[in-house]
């Protein structure tokens, strides 16, 4: 799995939400708009984390995104509320979904120019883990698609799913370089295949990323601080990798 | 658009929902349950009616799948009850969608042998609409993956979604034939663009795929009764294209 890499890098793959545009902000709002609404029935200063392991016990269920998150909202709401909770305050989780389904997306500064600036030397992708519509809305909202040679919209970013569209790619792990700001979902996982691996951190992020760490490969990766330094560390493990 | 096709078939594809395995009827028993729920709030005929058009306008916020048409159930619960639903049955509806996408996979009969004969003379790929945690989930529990050279799920069928996946297999569309039970999603997008298709009616249809028709093309498509006659109509069709 660890394999020497000894062709150069052929392909940069980038992550979308939290590394070209923000996501992460509006799940936080949204949860805080969840806790306020479920507070007017009960006296409970854990609301946040039991939301959080039932969206964890769902995730086998109904995958990532939005919409599986309010279904898990309504779910808490009920058990913490004993089915006291109102059909209107029901509607009103269901219509912040909604509304976060509808958010304008929002590009992170500089990602334009970062990720036309690697396009004019390789080849790019995106390749994003949630729900198949929501995603390709974004990139159809976000104005980057164009950037793009390919856009692939993954259920989970697990050493599998990396060696799949990997081989659809045609490209040896080996020769892939991926930029994002989770750990777990967008640098171990390729590190683990014999790839290289570019960490952008976002300011939060969700506690399910959070809980990555890179176990191999960290030679093979570099931490940025802003997007503007992505040119150079990505010419600095091209150079290792050839 | 309508080429004259010129070299062949090279590449058959296969839709899932209710081609390869049941999926409409459980649709349709989660909706007369939902019914069920409802009516003991109201004395309507037409709730049925009114969940379909609340889903049809939420299709552009949420796309295809069951956890759109749980949130649409919930939606469509409130306003019908003015608000009178209580949160023990808004939880029910919830679980209904949990329970729909947690279950089994039944394989329609004779489908295994019809891909796999198709699948011994030309390359077969599966391309499906909808939620793609599910889809996933479907098609690894169905048994049929290993048949497939490739699974495509998309959040919609039409024409530009089947251009960009055949640019992507590098196949002409004059060179593949679509086999689905949806006029709609399946046969007329793939003649439009000059391909072929086979149509295998399902028994029940939703009502959204029953919307399409078919307006040019209607030469290079055959419609069968049963999926034991799909290798007699693919032979048929591959006759004419070459």
């Amino acid at each position: 799995m660890d394999a020497t890499p000894s062709n150069g890098i052929a392909l940069v793959g980038f992550d979308a939400d939290d590394t070209l545009w923000r996501s992460q902000d509006y799940f936080d709002d949204a949860q805080t708009q969840f806790e306020r609404i479920v507070s007017a029935y009960v006296d409970l200063t854990d609301i946040g984390k039991q939301l959080y392991e039932c969206e964890s016990r769902n995730i086998a269920i109904f995958g990532y995104g939005v919409k599986g998150m309010v279904l898990s909202m309504v779910e808490t709401a009920v058990a913490i509320t004993d089915a006291r909770i109102t059909a209107t305050d029901i509607h009103r989780i269901v219509q912040m979904g909604k509304d976060l389904l509808r958010h304008p997306v929002e590009v992170l500064p500089g990602v334009r120019e970062a990720v036309a600036a690697i396009a004019r030397d390789l080849p790019v992708v995106l390749i994003t883990k949630g729900d198949l519509f929501h995603q390709e809305a974004k990139v159809r909202d976000s104005g980057l698609a164009d950037l793009f040679g390919r856009i692939e919209i993954v259920s989970e970013k697990d050493p599998t799913t990396y060696a799949r569209v990997l081989r659809e790619f045609d490209i040896d792990a080996t020769q892939f370089l991926m930029v994002g700001n989770s750990l777990r979902s967008d640098i171990a996982p390729v590190l683990e295949l014999g790839g290289w691996g570019v960490h952008v951190p976002y300011h939060v992020t969700w506690a399910h990323e959070a809980e990555g760490k890179v176990d191999v490969g960290i030679e093979r990766m570099r931490s940025i601080t802003g997007i503007d330094q992505l040119a150079a560390a990505v010419a600095e493990l091209k150079a290792l990798a050839s």
